[in-house]
Protein backbone atom coordinates (compact mmCIF):
# COMPACT_ATOMS: atom_id res chain seq x y z
CA UNK A 1 0.00 0.00 0.00
CA UNK A 2 2.62 2.43 0.50
CA UNK A 3 2.84 3.36 -3.34
CA UNK A 4 -0.74 4.22 -3.18
CA UNK A 5 -0.14 8.15 -1.98
CA UNK A 6 -3.07 9.21 -3.48
CA UNK A 7 -5.87 6.73 -2.20
CA UNK A 8 -8.07 8.46 0.47
CA UNK A 9 -8.16 7.44 4.45
CA UNK A 10 -11.21 5.88 3.88
CA UNK A 11 -9.62 3.90 0.74
CA UNK A 12 -6.56 2.66 2.56
CA UNK A 13 -9.00 1.81 5.64
CA UNK A 14 -11.23 -0.45 3.56
CA UNK A 15 -8.26 -2.17 2.05
CA UNK A 16 -6.53 -3.19 5.28
CA UNK A 17 -9.90 -4.02 6.72
CA UNK A 18 -10.19 -6.59 3.42
CA UNK A 19 -6.58 -7.84 3.18
CA UNK A 20 -6.26 -8.22 7.05
CA UNK A 21 -9.47 -9.61 7.87
CA UNK A 22 -8.56 -12.19 5.33
CA UNK A 23 -5.50 -13.00 6.21
CA UNK A 24 -5.60 -12.98 10.37
CA UNK A 25 -9.82 -13.24 10.98
CA UNK A 26 -12.06 -11.01 12.07
CA UNK A 27 -10.43 -10.71 15.44
CA UNK A 28 -7.84 -7.93 13.98
CA UNK A 29 -7.91 -5.03 16.28
CA UNK A 30 -8.98 -1.49 15.14
CA UNK A 31 -5.20 -0.58 16.08
CA UNK A 32 -3.47 -2.85 13.59
CA UNK A 33 -5.88 -1.67 10.63
CA UNK A 34 -5.49 1.87 11.44
CA UNK A 35 -1.57 0.94 11.40
CA UNK A 36 -1.99 -0.57 8.22
CA UNK A 37 -3.79 1.48 6.82
CA UNK A 38 -1.91 4.74 8.15
CA UNK A 39 -5.05 6.50 9.89
CA UNK A 40 -5.20 7.34 12.94
CA UNK A 41 -8.11 5.70 15.38
CA UNK A 42 -9.84 9.44 15.28
CA UNK A 43 -10.07 9.39 11.81
CA UNK A 44 -11.10 5.87 11.47
CA UNK A 45 -14.53 7.04 13.89
CA UNK A 46 -15.08 9.56 11.60
CA UNK A 47 -15.42 7.73 8.68
CA UNK A 48 -16.99 4.43 10.00
CA UNK A 49 -19.43 4.01 13.22
CA UNK A 50 -18.26 1.03 14.10
CA UNK A 51 -15.10 -1.87 13.11
CA UNK A 52 -18.12 -3.56 12.34
CA UNK A 53 -19.64 -1.17 10.15
CA UNK A 54 -16.01 -0.64 8.39
CA UNK A 55 -15.90 -4.62 8.05
CA UNK A 56 -18.48 -4.84 6.20
CA UNK A 57 -17.96 -2.32 3.97
CA UNK A 58 -14.62 -3.33 2.84
CA UNK A 59 -17.01 -6.76 2.26
CA UNK A 60 -18.81 -4.55 -0.10
CA UNK A 61 -16.18 -2.82 -1.94
CA UNK A 62 -14.64 -6.20 -2.79
CA UNK A 63 -17.65 -7.69 -3.88
CA UNK A 64 -17.66 -6.57 -7.51
CA UNK A 65 -14.12 -7.83 -7.81
CA UNK A 66 -15.46 -11.12 -6.61
CA UNK A 67 -18.05 -11.20 -9.21
CA UNK A 68 -15.89 -10.08 -11.81
CA UNK A 69 -12.59 -12.57 -10.94
CA UNK A 70 -15.71 -15.65 -10.48
CA UNK A 71 -18.10 -15.15 -13.15
CA UNK A 72 -17.60 -15.47 -16.97
CA UNK A 73 -18.82 -11.97 -18.91
CA UNK A 74 -22.61 -11.58 -19.06
CA UNK A 75 -22.82 -11.76 -22.72
CA UNK A 76 -20.01 -14.14 -23.65
CA UNK A 77 -22.65 -16.48 -25.87
CA UNK A 78 -21.14 -19.40 -24.31
CA UNK A 79 -23.88 -22.23 -23.56
CA UNK A 80 -25.02 -22.62 -19.34
CA UNK A 81 -23.14 -25.58 -18.73
CA UNK A 82 -19.95 -23.78 -20.05
CA UNK A 83 -20.48 -20.83 -18.10
CA UNK A 84 -21.42 -22.85 -14.68
CA UNK A 85 -17.89 -24.71 -15.34
CA UNK A 86 -16.11 -21.41 -15.98
CA UNK A 87 -16.83 -20.62 -12.30
CA UNK A 88 -15.34 -24.01 -11.19
CA UNK A 89 -12.35 -23.42 -13.16
CA UNK A 90 -11.37 -20.59 -11.46
CA UNK A 91 -12.33 -22.00 -8.04
CA UNK A 92 -10.24 -24.99 -8.96
CA UNK A 93 -7.19 -22.81 -9.73
CA UNK A 94 -6.97 -20.33 -6.59
CA UNK A 95 -6.93 -23.88 -5.00
CA UNK A 96 -3.39 -24.02 -5.63
CA UNK A 97 -3.35 -20.40 -4.94
CA UNK A 98 -0.38 -20.83 -1.51
CA UNK A 99 -1.85 -17.11 0.31
CA UNK A 100 -5.23 -18.57 -1.05
CA UNK A 101 -7.73 -19.00 2.82
CA UNK A 102 -11.12 -19.47 1.40
CA UNK A 103 -14.11 -17.70 0.52
CA UNK A 104 -13.62 -14.57 2.11
CA UNK A 105 -17.57 -14.18 2.39
CA UNK A 106 -17.78 -17.77 3.54
CA UNK A 107 -15.08 -17.03 6.41
CA UNK A 108 -16.65 -13.86 7.62
CA UNK A 109 -19.73 -16.03 8.33
CA UNK A 110 -18.23 -18.40 10.03
CA UNK A 111 -16.50 -16.41 11.63
CA UNK A 112 -18.19 -13.82 12.75
CA UNK A 113 -21.38 -16.21 13.59
CA UNK A 114 -24.19 -13.74 13.94
CA UNK A 115 -26.21 -13.44 11.00
CA UNK A 116 -27.47 -10.11 12.02
CA UNK A 117 -23.74 -8.32 12.13
CA UNK A 118 -23.60 -6.04 9.55
CA UNK A 119 -20.49 -7.68 8.25
CA UNK A 120 -22.36 -11.51 7.59
CA UNK A 121 -25.38 -9.73 5.91
CA UNK A 122 -23.25 -7.91 3.24
CA UNK A 123 -21.49 -11.90 2.63
CA UNK A 124 -24.84 -13.46 2.64
CA UNK A 125 -26.08 -10.89 0.11
CA UNK A 126 -22.86 -11.91 -2.30
CA UNK A 127 -23.26 -15.09 -2.17
CA UNK A 128 -27.47 -15.58 -2.64
CA UNK A 129 -26.45 -13.69 -6.08
CA UNK A 130 -23.67 -16.29 -7.04
CA UNK A 131 -26.85 -19.06 -6.07
CA UNK A 132 -28.80 -16.90 -8.28
CA UNK A 133 -26.12 -17.16 -10.85
CA UNK A 134 -26.42 -20.77 -10.73
CA UNK A 135 -29.67 -20.98 -10.86
CA UNK A 136 -30.07 -18.46 -13.64
CA UNK A 137 -27.60 -20.26 -15.53
CA UNK A 138 -29.91 -23.71 -14.80
CA UNK A 139 -32.88 -22.93 -15.90
CA UNK A 140 -31.32 -21.57 -19.19
CA UNK A 141 -29.83 -24.95 -19.36
CA UNK A 142 -33.01 -27.10 -18.95
CA UNK A 143 -32.26 -28.13 -15.73
CA UNK A 144 -34.60 -31.13 -14.54
CA UNK A 145 -34.66 -29.24 -10.91
CA UNK A 146 -33.01 -26.06 -11.08
CA UNK A 147 -33.26 -24.81 -7.59
CA UNK A 148 -31.87 -28.39 -6.47
CA UNK A 149 -29.12 -27.78 -9.11
CA UNK A 150 -28.24 -23.88 -7.91
CA UNK A 151 -28.35 -25.49 -4.34
CA UNK A 152 -25.55 -28.41 -4.94
CA UNK A 153 -23.39 -25.88 -7.10
CA UNK A 154 -23.17 -23.75 -3.72
CA UNK A 155 -22.89 -26.79 -1.73
CA UNK A 156 -19.87 -27.15 -4.18
CA UNK A 157 -18.90 -23.53 -4.17
CA UNK A 158 -18.37 -23.30 -0.16
CA UNK A 159 -16.92 -26.50 0.46
CA UNK A 160 -14.18 -26.25 -2.37
CA UNK A 161 -13.01 -23.51 -0.88
CA UNK A 162 -13.16 -23.87 2.13
CA UNK A 163 -11.13 -27.25 1.43
CA UNK A 164 -8.68 -25.06 0.11
CA UNK A 165 -8.60 -22.25 2.52
CA UNK A 166 -7.88 -25.32 5.03
CA UNK A 167 -5.11 -26.56 3.27
CA UNK A 168 -7.36 -29.79 3.43
CA UNK A 169 -7.46 -30.36 -0.50
CA UNK A 170 -5.79 -28.69 -2.92
CA UNK A 171 -8.44 -29.50 -5.56
CA UNK A 172 -6.89 -30.13 -8.36
CA UNK A 173 -8.97 -32.97 -10.38
CA UNK A 174 -11.45 -32.68 -7.58
CA UNK A 175 -14.10 -30.27 -8.85
CA UNK A 176 -14.86 -29.92 -12.69
CA UNK A 177 -15.52 -33.75 -12.21
CA UNK A 178 -17.31 -33.35 -9.62
CA UNK A 179 -19.54 -30.28 -11.52
CA UNK A 180 -19.75 -32.12 -14.71
CA UNK A 181 -21.37 -34.96 -12.57
CA UNK A 182 -23.87 -33.22 -10.83
CA UNK A 183 -24.33 -31.25 -14.54
CA UNK A 184 -25.01 -34.63 -16.17
CA UNK A 185 -27.64 -35.93 -13.64
CA UNK A 186 -29.54 -32.43 -13.75
CA UNK A 187 -30.49 -32.80 -17.84
CA UNK A 188 -27.85 -29.85 -18.23
CA UNK A 189 -25.66 -30.55 -21.35
CA UNK B 1 -22.84 -27.22 33.71
CA UNK B 2 -24.59 -26.45 37.15
CA UNK B 3 -25.67 -29.79 37.79
CA UNK B 4 -21.75 -31.61 37.03
CA UNK B 5 -20.69 -31.01 40.58
CA UNK B 6 -18.14 -33.98 40.15
CA UNK B 7 -16.66 -33.21 36.87
CA UNK B 8 -13.01 -32.29 37.70
CA UNK B 9 -11.77 -28.37 37.24
CA UNK B 10 -9.60 -29.87 33.74
CA UNK B 11 -13.53 -31.60 32.34
CA UNK B 12 -14.87 -28.21 33.10
CA UNK B 13 -12.33 -26.10 30.93
CA UNK B 14 -12.64 -28.90 27.91
CA UNK B 15 -16.53 -27.88 27.98
CA UNK B 16 -16.39 -24.64 28.66
CA UNK B 17 -13.71 -24.41 25.61
CA UNK B 18 -15.59 -26.58 23.20
CA UNK B 19 -18.89 -24.57 24.23
CA UNK B 20 -18.10 -21.21 24.04
CA UNK B 21 -15.34 -21.66 20.87
CA UNK B 22 -18.29 -23.59 18.61
CA UNK B 23 -20.56 -20.82 19.90
CA UNK B 24 -18.42 -17.35 19.72
CA UNK B 25 -15.12 -19.03 18.04
CA UNK B 26 -11.83 -19.04 18.67
CA UNK B 27 -11.51 -15.37 19.54
CA UNK B 28 -13.21 -16.24 22.93
CA UNK B 29 -11.29 -14.52 25.99
CA UNK B 30 -9.90 -16.86 28.84
CA UNK B 31 -11.56 -14.72 31.79
CA UNK B 32 -14.72 -15.99 29.59
CA UNK B 33 -13.67 -19.52 29.57
CA UNK B 34 -12.50 -19.44 33.45
CA UNK B 35 -15.71 -18.42 34.68
CA UNK B 36 -17.63 -20.48 32.53
CA UNK B 37 -15.79 -23.37 34.08
CA UNK B 38 -15.85 -21.81 37.08
CA UNK B 39 -12.26 -22.22 37.52
CA UNK B 40 -9.49 -19.38 38.60
CA UNK B 41 -7.06 -18.57 35.72
CA UNK B 42 -4.40 -19.96 37.92
CA UNK B 43 -5.83 -23.32 38.01
CA UNK B 44 -6.43 -22.89 34.30
CA UNK B 45 -2.41 -21.95 33.72
CA UNK B 46 -1.46 -25.03 36.13
CA UNK B 47 -3.48 -27.34 34.19
CA UNK B 48 -2.97 -26.57 30.20
CA UNK B 49 0.23 -24.72 28.99
CA UNK B 50 -2.33 -22.25 27.23
CA UNK B 51 -5.43 -21.13 25.42
CA UNK B 52 -4.15 -22.65 22.29
CA UNK B 53 -3.37 -25.70 24.15
CA UNK B 54 -6.78 -25.73 26.34
CA UNK B 55 -8.34 -25.25 22.81
CA UNK B 56 -6.42 -28.25 20.79
CA UNK B 57 -7.45 -30.84 24.22
CA UNK B 58 -11.47 -29.93 23.96
CA UNK B 59 -11.29 -30.71 20.23
CA UNK B 60 -9.69 -34.01 20.91
CA UNK B 61 -11.92 -34.51 23.30
CA UNK B 62 -14.87 -34.26 21.23
CA UNK B 63 -13.40 -36.10 18.60
CA UNK B 64 -14.52 -39.25 19.68
CA UNK B 65 -18.19 -38.09 20.22
CA UNK B 66 -18.37 -36.54 16.69
CA UNK B 67 -17.17 -39.81 15.44
CA UNK B 68 -19.73 -41.29 17.13
CA UNK B 69 -22.69 -38.91 15.96
CA UNK B 70 -21.58 -39.06 12.49
CA UNK B 71 -20.35 -42.36 11.52
CA UNK B 72 -22.53 -45.41 11.84
CA UNK B 73 -20.93 -48.73 13.80
CA UNK B 74 -17.93 -50.39 12.17
CA UNK B 75 -20.11 -53.93 12.35
CA UNK B 76 -22.86 -53.19 11.44
CA UNK B 77 -23.29 -55.32 8.65
CA UNK B 78 -24.63 -52.53 5.97
CA UNK B 79 -23.55 -51.98 2.02
CA UNK B 80 -20.52 -49.31 2.26
CA UNK B 81 -23.23 -47.37 0.24
CA UNK B 82 -25.98 -47.44 3.11
CA UNK B 83 -23.07 -46.59 5.34
CA UNK B 84 -21.80 -43.56 3.61
CA UNK B 85 -25.20 -42.14 2.84
CA UNK B 86 -25.91 -42.95 6.69
CA UNK B 87 -23.39 -40.13 7.25
CA UNK B 88 -24.80 -37.94 5.17
CA UNK B 89 -28.25 -38.00 6.75
CA UNK B 90 -26.74 -37.51 10.10
CA UNK B 91 -25.29 -33.74 8.01
CA UNK B 92 -28.35 -33.44 7.19
CA UNK B 93 -30.99 -33.77 9.82
CA UNK B 94 -28.06 -31.26 11.56
CA UNK B 95 -29.49 -28.73 9.13
CA UNK B 96 -32.57 -28.31 10.61
CA UNK B 97 -30.98 -27.63 14.41
CA UNK B 98 -31.23 -23.71 14.96
CA UNK B 99 -28.11 -24.22 17.41
CA UNK B 100 -26.01 -25.76 14.22
CA UNK B 101 -22.84 -23.90 13.44
CA UNK B 102 -21.39 -26.01 10.96
CA UNK B 103 -17.98 -28.54 11.46
CA UNK B 104 -16.53 -27.59 14.64
CA UNK B 105 -13.63 -29.20 13.30
CA UNK B 106 -13.45 -26.92 9.88
CA UNK B 107 -14.91 -24.31 11.67
CA UNK B 108 -11.79 -24.07 13.66
CA UNK B 109 -9.70 -24.35 11.08
CA UNK B 110 -10.98 -21.45 9.27
CA UNK B 111 -10.98 -18.98 12.33
CA UNK B 112 -7.56 -19.97 13.34
CA UNK B 113 -5.61 -19.68 9.63
CA UNK B 114 -2.82 -21.24 11.16
CA UNK B 115 -2.47 -24.77 10.29
CA UNK B 116 0.25 -24.92 12.48
CA UNK B 117 -1.81 -23.96 15.63
CA UNK B 118 -2.08 -27.19 17.90
CA UNK B 119 -6.19 -27.01 17.65
CA UNK B 120 -5.83 -26.64 13.94
CA UNK B 121 -3.88 -30.16 14.04
CA UNK B 122 -5.71 -31.52 15.80
CA UNK B 123 -8.77 -30.30 13.37
CA UNK B 124 -7.23 -31.61 10.37
CA UNK B 125 -6.81 -34.76 11.57
CA UNK B 126 -10.14 -35.73 12.56
CA UNK B 127 -11.47 -34.85 9.47
CA UNK B 128 -7.99 -36.82 7.37
CA UNK B 129 -10.03 -39.70 9.61
CA UNK B 130 -13.46 -38.61 8.10
CA UNK B 131 -11.94 -38.77 4.31
CA UNK B 132 -10.50 -42.26 5.32
CA UNK B 133 -14.03 -43.60 6.52
CA UNK B 134 -15.11 -42.34 3.15
CA UNK B 135 -11.98 -44.03 1.02
CA UNK B 136 -12.39 -47.20 2.72
CA UNK B 137 -16.24 -47.62 2.09
CA UNK B 138 -15.64 -46.41 -1.17
CA UNK B 139 -12.78 -49.02 -2.30
CA UNK B 140 -15.20 -52.01 -0.84
CA UNK B 141 -18.02 -50.38 -2.30
CA UNK B 142 -16.33 -51.16 -5.33
CA UNK B 143 -15.81 -47.25 -6.72
CA UNK B 144 -13.75 -46.50 -9.87
CA UNK B 145 -11.74 -43.83 -8.39
CA UNK B 146 -11.64 -44.56 -4.54
CA UNK B 147 -9.67 -41.61 -3.45
CA UNK B 148 -11.69 -39.20 -5.54
CA UNK B 149 -15.23 -40.00 -4.03
CA UNK B 150 -13.52 -39.76 -0.64
CA UNK B 151 -12.47 -36.46 -1.94
CA UNK B 152 -15.85 -35.57 -2.71
CA UNK B 153 -17.74 -36.81 -0.27
CA UNK B 154 -15.77 -34.53 2.04
CA UNK B 155 -16.31 -31.87 0.03
CA UNK B 156 -19.74 -32.07 0.40
CA UNK B 157 -19.52 -32.39 3.75
CA UNK B 158 -17.58 -29.49 4.60
CA UNK B 159 -19.97 -27.57 2.37
CA UNK B 160 -23.05 -28.83 3.78
CA UNK B 161 -22.04 -28.52 7.30
CA UNK B 162 -20.56 -24.88 6.33
CA UNK B 163 -23.70 -23.65 4.42
CA UNK B 164 -26.28 -25.03 7.07
CA UNK B 165 -23.90 -23.37 9.69
CA UNK B 166 -24.12 -20.02 8.24
CA UNK B 167 -27.71 -20.05 7.57
CA UNK B 168 -27.05 -20.11 4.11
CA UNK B 169 -29.19 -23.61 3.31
CA UNK B 170 -31.14 -26.06 5.58
CA UNK B 171 -30.03 -29.04 3.98
CA UNK B 172 -33.26 -29.87 3.40
CA UNK B 173 -33.36 -32.55 0.26
CA UNK B 174 -30.35 -31.49 -0.89
CA UNK B 175 -27.91 -33.66 0.98
CA UNK B 176 -28.84 -37.03 0.33
CA UNK B 177 -29.40 -36.48 -4.03
CA UNK B 178 -26.07 -34.99 -4.24
CA UNK B 179 -24.33 -37.26 -2.47
CA UNK B 180 -26.27 -40.62 -4.31
CA UNK B 181 -25.38 -38.85 -7.69
CA UNK B 182 -22.17 -39.08 -6.96
CA UNK B 183 -22.20 -42.64 -6.06
CA UNK B 184 -23.80 -43.29 -8.81
CA UNK B 185 -21.59 -41.58 -10.55
CA UNK B 186 -18.41 -43.44 -9.22
CA UNK B 187 -20.21 -46.94 -9.53
CA UNK B 188 -21.21 -47.58 -5.74
CA UNK B 189 -24.37 -49.08 -6.01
Amino acid sequence: MGTEVKSTPRERLLEAAATLTYRDGVGIGIEALCKAAGVSKRSMYQLFESKDELLAASLERRASAFVAMLLPAPDDGRPPRERILYVFERVERQGGVPEYRGCPYLAVQIELKDRSHPASRVAHRVKEDLTAFFRGEAERGGARDPDLLARQLSLVFDGASARAGIGADDLAGLVAPTVVTLLDAAGVH
